[in-house]
């Protein structure tokens, strides 16, 4: 096998040579890696609002995405709520999947693996007399998250599983949701 | 002042008689409390997917948001990808903007505080060595969060840190991003 061969057949869209250049110059100039994410929300009314993504700073710079993405979020009928938008929490649930779902696809590329199709199904276990003050004992968050994936790929189930485990590794979002963060909030 | 009075004037959207109702009935009925969050998600190419939002479990039964929700994400042009969506972290500081948000709505109309606009800047530290594997050192996710918010309500500066400072006690996001959560990933 040559690597030019392999390169030619398998394409899953990641430019997995520029992510090893990029990993190559960063570590030998560390603050160009140092990068800071923002999010702006605006209150629309009852629990709705409205967050608009559209600057960072990276690689020494202001940065900008193509577009600003907005992203609306509300609670349920059931929290008598007017359900117009996801919960907060499963914009979480969605950052967590398309987190893992970029590594596999960055990952397969790396390890010459084509893929055909990943889908994945994500569920978050809360209890909810936390956010509602009904008993101090019971976090506000998710007591646990459970991931399944379904690949189809041309690999092995081996080469699949650790895949997967590969990317989770990797992941900014599983490492945000399994390890502790400091947030400070303030008003201005 | 008079409950029916103030009830009239403070209008934030948000039913809190509900809220309390829940509280109350849920304390005595804790297997109604256990709420089960999902989404699916479905990768597109290279790091663009789509996760979609639309059931979830709570009250002992099977629920169903309004409208099925979709979220999409990819990374952007610095890492070499098409930059069609917000990135995945973004997407975890929107889950956090509008958990926060909700909440100050929340208290707000529980303490008899008309809102007149809310409105925040999030921005989340984060070197990506951790990510592409540069130095095991660094850690994949945020090195830290910071939330400034911009009030504009019917109270005194006191009055309004000490609402975002229950907002964030009850904070289901906070809660997430600022402890641990265990994750298990796994291929069917």
């Amino acid at each position: 096998m040559t690597a030019a061969t392999s390169e030619a057949k398998v394409d899953n869209g990641v430019n997995v040579e520029a992510l090893m250049g990029a990993r190559e110059a960063l570590t030998n100039a560390p603050e160009a890696a140092q990068f800071k994410w923002r999010a702006t929300v605006k209150w629309i009314n009852g629990t709705h609002s409205r967050s608009s993504i559209q600057t960072f700073y990276g690689l020494g710079a202001e940065q900008k995405h193509k577009a600003e993405y907005t992203i609306e979020a509300d609670h349920p009928e059931v929290f008598a709520s007017e359900d117009k938008a996801a919960t907060p929490v499963e914009l979480v649930l969605a950052g967590l999947a398309s987190c893992l779902t970029a590594g596999v696809a960055a990952v397969a590329q790396n390890r010459d693996i084509q893929l055909r199709s990943v889908s994945a199904t994500l569920e978050a276990g809360m209890d909810i007399r936390g956010i509602l003050g009904a008993d101090s004992d019971v976090r506000n968050g998710f007591d646990g998250v459970k991931v399944t994936y379904k690949i189809d790929a041309d690999a092995s189930r081996d080469d699949i599983e650790s895949l997967v485990a590969q990317s989770q590794k990797r992941s900014a979002v599983y490492d945000i949701l399994t390890n502790p963060t400091n947030v400070s909030v303030e008003v201005e």
